[in-house]
């Protein structure tokens, strides 16, 4: 793609009220824009790299054996009463529909999944089942100060389990936790993200987070020693949970936990009969007899995954995408200024294409050099290719990985073998 | 994909207050479930069909220069002041947010997009520029009877031009018209939607509407002899716009027009500066003067296409859904009593799939040959294959389009290539 017909631009200009470090830098690189406090457009770069994370999540998904569906996000308060939350989420949007009648904007989908999957769900022979969607949900956040971190209308992963027994949800939830471990270690994250003890909220009494370490992060956790495994504070109190945990990882009582910032990127529940009780969702088993379906239930913020690799694995210049996630393989800076040299890059834009590289191409004339290589290293697409009369005279490019310091000149002959290689 | 693995159910129950037929039919196949009216689940096999038709809206969409974004469904009351359209847009769903803040949920987007693109438009070296999103948009409708056809919550695919002239506006209204007649040729509409003269509403003097013949339409259209014009009932007084319609298409005065029931799959205005003006978005042009920026705005709403192929394309047994938009080409049923039988046929969706075909095999046990064979009607995949015992003695298998009244006996050893060449 050329950066002449990207419909966004970099800028120096970010609203003083946006504090955080994502929201700074990818507003700055024109991948999102801000509408009002936790409310973004995604840009064209910023939803290239937004899908790129939600195919990640919904091939791990699929691979779990779930269906993917997609819910409303309105919804009338019938349900939220069925289940006693109309008024126990503060977060929970209201707004009036014709005729008066009482909606919501859904923040999780329990009130809607649970009633749904109960017209599939007669007997054992239909259980289990899972179904996900990757949505929009709606949060009215008294502070929204975080950037893609903490939305008011953001991007959601919801999965939903129906068991037979708990010893099926048991089996169930440690494929979706190894799932979680699969999608963070592709999002560039493995090796700073914790699974970790949490409590279960309004869920469960427990449930497990996943929490990336940052400085950023909103969440205090303490980890094991030697381990990716954390607790959150907010059950650090809870003496026959810890006692549990130590023994369940072996750490010595005494062994002193390490006390770090993180933010959640992921929280999984083992739901029971909360939902398919209040939703009156039975099954028959093989003896005829009527039995309460056991739920978990999995969820995946894709927004909030990007606005935290742009703050986690960012440097002082700017964005660094994982292979995995960036919108381009290739950042082709043309430094032509003459109509030979600009058909030459353009003749090499062209080659890469070809050879199915994924490639943006800096072909803005009245730019100067300079402002071209800082954006290039802003956008943060792992391999930088600069192109000037210099390099062409060589019959060559300059190459550099995004985190690198130094360039290398590589010949052109050889340069989409290394690019491919790369 | 095996139908005993599908998170959903053909059903006889559809609410007797679900009166269209588009929405009676995707209930019973299990394409989507109603939560209230006019908001939908889409479930697993809906959720296909609908996405292929997002893609074949994308695929053209990108063919036309435009870059996809995606833009918040909540707004902040200020940007719906700044074009006088807060209490102007009867169905705008409007909110608080924390801190008592009035909020509206999109019903469309110009009052983002304006401003936004006005960050990225200085000089005419910035024009045209063009963006669209495909996203849930919302609309407090009154009444919404007709299932997927007038949605409160639906899907929408919005494309915005900004152009430095009428002239670069006109020549780019015209390619998105070509476009917008090959997404309907693709999505098995095209020859009975109709270029239809629409008044422009809110937006801009005139407008034009596609209008797909039904008579499940609720609007009235007039068709020129022997054209695939029409014009819409709201401006057929309108003496001027008529005279010059009649003109532009050589249809004689006296002439007289079809009268016809139609849905509107579309619509395309010449915004002219309406928004721009209100959102203060201009450009320098050469000689370095200010102008204003020049806007069209070009809509299709993909749940309503879903809704309208259901309606306009099924029979009396059921869905048959375009090449382009089935979920699967290929429902393979499986007749089989034995345990031979069933590996049998279980070999065959494995040889299907791995020839490359997508295959919906219905695999379910204790459901009767008639129930299987009025399910893959209802589902309306394009090739329905039967296998059951009779067939595998003649080494062959039951093949027939959905269309066809009767099957055909085909060789397993041509079946593959038969469905390939379909």
């Amino acid at each position: 793609m050329k950066i002449s017909q990207l419909a966004s631009r970099t800028t120096k200009n970010v609203a003083a009220d946006e504090i955080s470090k994502n929201a700074q830098l990818l507003t700055r690189a024109g991948f999102v824009h801000k509408l009002m406090a936790g409310v973004y457009t995604y840009l064209p770069l910023g939803l290239m790299a937004l899908n790129k994370i939600e195919n990640i999540v919904r091939e791990e998904m699929n691979a779990l054996g779930a269906n993917e569906i997609l819910m409303p996000a309105l919804q009338p308060r019938e349900i939220w009463d069925a289940t006693q939350r109309w008024d126990a989420i503060d977060v929970l949007f209201k707004l009036k529909g014709a005729g008066d009648r009482d909606l919501a904007l859904g923040p999780t989908h329990e009130e809607v999944v649970t009633p749904l999957m109960g017209t599939c769900i007669k007997s054992y022979r239909d259980l289990p089942l899972a179904v996900y969607q990757i949505q929009n949900k709606f949060r009215n956040e008294a502070r929204a100060k975080s950037g893609l971190l903490r939305g008011r209308e953001f991007r959601m992963k919801d999965l939903y389990s129906f068991h037979t027994d708990q010893a099926d949800l048991d089996a169930y939830y440690d494929r979706a936790t190894a799932a979680y471990h699969r999608v963070y270690a592709r999002c560039g994250l493995g090796d700073r993200t914790l699974l970790t003890y949490a409590s279960g909220g309004a869920f469960s009494k427990y449930s497990h987070e996943f929490q990336t370490l940052t400085e950023a992060g909103e969440d205090i956790v303490y980890r094991l020693p030697g381990t990716n495994i954390a607790i959150n504070k907010e059950i650090i109190d809870d003496a026959e949970a810890m006692a549990n945990i130590r023994a369940t990882h072996g750490v010595a009582p005494e062994a002193q936990l390490e006390e770090c910032k993180a933010i959640e990127v992921g929280n999984i529940f083992k739901l029971g009969t909360r939902f398919s009780d209040a939703c009156g969702v039975k099954y028959t088993d093989r003896e005829g007899k009527v039995q309460p379906v056991i739920m978990g239930c999995y969820g995946i913020g894709p927004s909030r995954l990007l606005g935290t690799i742009a703050e986690v694995l960012a440097d002082e210049r700017g964005l660094i995408w994982p292979a995995e996630i960036a919108p381009f393989k290739v950042h082709l800076v043309s430094l032509a200024k003459t109509d030979d040299e600009a058909q030459a890059v353009a003749a090499l834009y062209a080659q890469l294409q070809s050879a199915g590289l994924s490639v943006l191409f800096d072909d803005r004339a009245g730019v100067s050099a300079g402002e071209k290589l800082a954006d290039a290293d802003l956008l943060g697409m792992p391999h930088r290719v600069v192109v000037g009369a210099k390099s062409l005279t060589n019959q060559a490019a300059e190459w550099k990985p995004r985190p690198a310091a130094e360039a290398q000149l590589v010949p052109l002959a050889q340069l989409v073998g290394q690019l491919q290689a790369a």
